[in-house]
């Protein structure tokens, strides 16, 4: 499996090798890059087993398989003379769509090298592991789980019986709503090179930019309302935009989880839009400007910007702080806890308080009409708990390192989260070069456990997994 | 009840008029303060209804009890000259065991006064509802139910059938380490008053301290060990020092939350040394002194210090932070989330870990050997929600109007775990008097909603609970 997915990376470098060529850069990276991940690819291949999967096997592939992405998607990097941790935190950071970047002096690495740096970003929007099991000839029982194992999210939506099927739908979507982010922006004006590398940050959630400015180098409230816009639709869940289109047109409107998502951002946008105006003295519709496009940036976990937050009020910042926990929706290519995980949790707190009051009373959690299985709340609980204990562990860590609570704070769920910029050294228009070597390995390991929503990884931890 | 209530607070408050007559200070505050709060509590009780109560009215009486009790204590501090917002806060601080402060020069005030915002601290430790039920005739079923709603910890400890006689278990310990303290303090060569007062500090988890630099006021080691040893203590399940002296004397190094809650201050303690010792090159034994008296004081929600820790690198302060959250054992005078619900949350996670490797195990999470049923999860999981969405609301509430992100962060902690301090302008060496009025309010919120453990206070406030 990690085989096959190696040669499929390697493959995947041959677009970058195109930049490479028609902006006449050096081929020599992505060349050694390909040949590096392709043979290795090929070796791997020829360890193949007949034997069965079992569970175990399933969460193995996939955390070790984003694992590998990031190493080997390092590569070029490496070769634009980053060093490896820095290159494999920027690898991992991209896969995972954070967006945390390294880079202090962006617009000086070639065009090749920031293409390849927004295309992993790209391939790690609606995963790796789906886009593989998409392509992949048959992988039965065994597909759903690896599915299962990489999509986010507390349940999982079954667009058809067959998760190859369903992994080719999403992936389909996720290609068309990329297509027409591209058409739009170039009718705003936007060159192909900027319109493709700003479509795979938004459409992914991930957050990097070719401009230490952000989306604020191109100084354009069309190109901020327009990316505004594809991240809010890449953070819902994908599977609503099939069943709005093929199955019931209500679908958007009527499911809960989007209209708490929905309201989350209108709620956050006024408050804040309130407090530029306040604190700043900015005119309304620019105070909402920036409100919407940074309540959706971060809670959709982007972190795409068009100002440095780190310099507003702390008020501000708490906001979008807020909303970077919450996270996008399940489904979404964004990250964080999820909506719907949020949802549940206060649905079920107000049961619990309604028991209180009636003991005797039986009712249980509904979402969209449907009952909530107790062990769905159950596996949700207890990803909150290891996500809080993961974040507060990585703050601790960082911080005793030397950084400042904010810092630590901030850095920890911008990784964790798969955000991208924290706050105060990490903020926004500052890089995460700083930090001392053993707080960059802290925050990769957040990336790659918070993308693969803490089990798939944690799991890999326990002395359990390795009992016989 | 609550007339009872009241006539109970206005004979408590001859103690302190005593007092003020020893010291040859002004006997007005409190004889009017008796006058006003025994009138009221007549009044009240000549409306005496035959109506039996349900678990609405429960709920009622206590979260309504101790809001009375807070506003009639306030009294004697308006009487001193504090402003009424001021004074509420500082008595519901003191009834709450939070130990947060409005006073700025707490030497300027007469020795009767302090010695009564000390004696509510002390009333409030172990329960001013818990106090009337072992005092009152009889309550019966419905004495259980007020005894749930104010007694700290998911479960309920019955050391006895009858919850009256429990009731009077529980205060007669509590009286008896209170003495203790106080000759142990004494034979330190405290003098009685401050003894007294330090003691009311210590044993009901409360922070308030007659001195600005609070127990560092005392210059002494053995006065800081003596009053570590009995925040520790006072941070313990009371129940367990019934048992360990009556049924076993293994009781307490057998019961898993005090396990955890000795090695989680442990754990913090060394940390914290290593911390203080490396970044301020204090030796090792002062650094482990510093270290294991502020961990248990916060932990344990007290809030007593020796030392301004707002000083501390935010690496130290973090830990601070850490253990204030989790807070106190069940059934002890502490606040917080308590270590109990913590340790079960994380038993929990670890079973959903196990799951996801083994679906179809049958498997409960158990303490100390015994099964804790899905419902005791589900209410902690629902309190643990509702505790940090007050916490988030009232942190973003604190920064909206103007305070920096620590100081709102920390102050809403500080009061909602009962801890008292907080860091930055609500440190332990300033007070909580330079917070706008609307943000006091917050935190009087706070305190209240804190102390009775989320529930009793916030189902006043659903519409649920004013359905007939």
């Amino acid at each position: 499996m990690l085989g096959g997915l190696l040669r499929l990376l390697g493959l995947f470098m041959i677009i970058p090798l195109g930049v490479a060529y028609y902006y006449g850069e050096s081929l020599t990276p992505f060349l050694v890059s390909i040949l590096v991940t392709t043979l290795t690819g090929f070796l791997l291949l020829s360890y193949k087993t007949e034997e069965e999967w079992m569970r175990k096997e399933g969460f193995a592939i996939v955390a070790l398989g984003w694992l590998a992405a990031a190493v080997f998607g390092a590569i070029p990097f490496i070769m634009d003379g980053i060093s490896p941790l820095n290159a494999f935190f920027e690898s991992m950071s991209g896969f995972t769509t954070t967006g945390s970047t390294i880079l202090n002096d962006i617009e000086s690495h070639p065009k090749s090298i920031l293409f390849w740096r927004g295309m992993i970003m790209w391939l790690g929007g609606m995963g790796i592991i789906v886009l593989f099991i998409a392509i992949l000839p048959k992988l039965g029982v065994a597909g759903r789980q690896l599915f299962r194992a990489e999509m986010p999210g507390p349940t999982e939506d079954k667009l058809k019986p067959r998760v190859r099927e369903t992994a080719r739908i999403l992936w389909t979507i996720y290609f068309v709503i990329s297509f027409l982010q591209v058409i739009v922006l170039m009718l705003a004006g936007v060159s192909l090179y900027d319109s493709l590398n700003l479509m795979f940050s938004t459409v992914s959630c991930g957050g990097f930019s070719n401009y230490r400015l952000s989306v604020g180098a191109f100084n354009s409230p069309l190109v901020e309302y327009i990316t505004a816009l594809f991240t809010f639709a890449a953070g819902a869940n994908f599977a609503l935009y099939y069943r709005a289109i093929f199955v019931d047109k209500n679908t958007l409107l009527k499911d809960e989880e989007f209209q708490f998502y929905t309201a989350l951002i209108l709620a956050a946008s006024g408050l804040l839009t309130f407090l530029l105006w306040r604190d700043f003295g900015t005119n309304l519709s620019d105070s909402f400007r920036l409100a919407i496009f940074h309540v959706i940036s971060v809670m959709t976990t982007t972190g795409l910007v068009t100002t440095d937050f780190n310099l507003w009020s702390d008020s501000a910042k708490m906001i979008l702080i807020i909303v970077g926990f919450i996270g996008g929706c399940a489904g979404s290519t964004g990250g964080g806890i999820k909506v719907v995980r949020v949802l549940i949790l206060l649905k079920h707190s107000r049961m619990e308080l309604f028991k209180a009051l009636h003991p005797r009373a039986i009712k249980g959690v509904k979402l969209n009409s449907k009952n909530v299985p107790e062990e769905i709340v159950n596996s949700i609980v207890s990803f909150v708990v290891i996500y809080l204990l993961i974040f507060v562990s990585s703050t601790l860590i960082l911080s005793v390192l030397g950084m400042d609570i904010i810092s630590s704070f901030t850095a920890s769920i911008a990784t964790l989260g798969n955000v991208g910029p924290g706050m105060n050294i990490v903020g926004p228009m500052s890089s995460f070069d700083s930090i001392p070597p053993l707080g960059k390995l802290v925050l990769i390991s957040n990336m790659w456990i918070g993308r693969l929503e803490v089990y798939t990884v944690i799991l890999l931890f326990t002395p359990e997994f390795w009992k016989k």
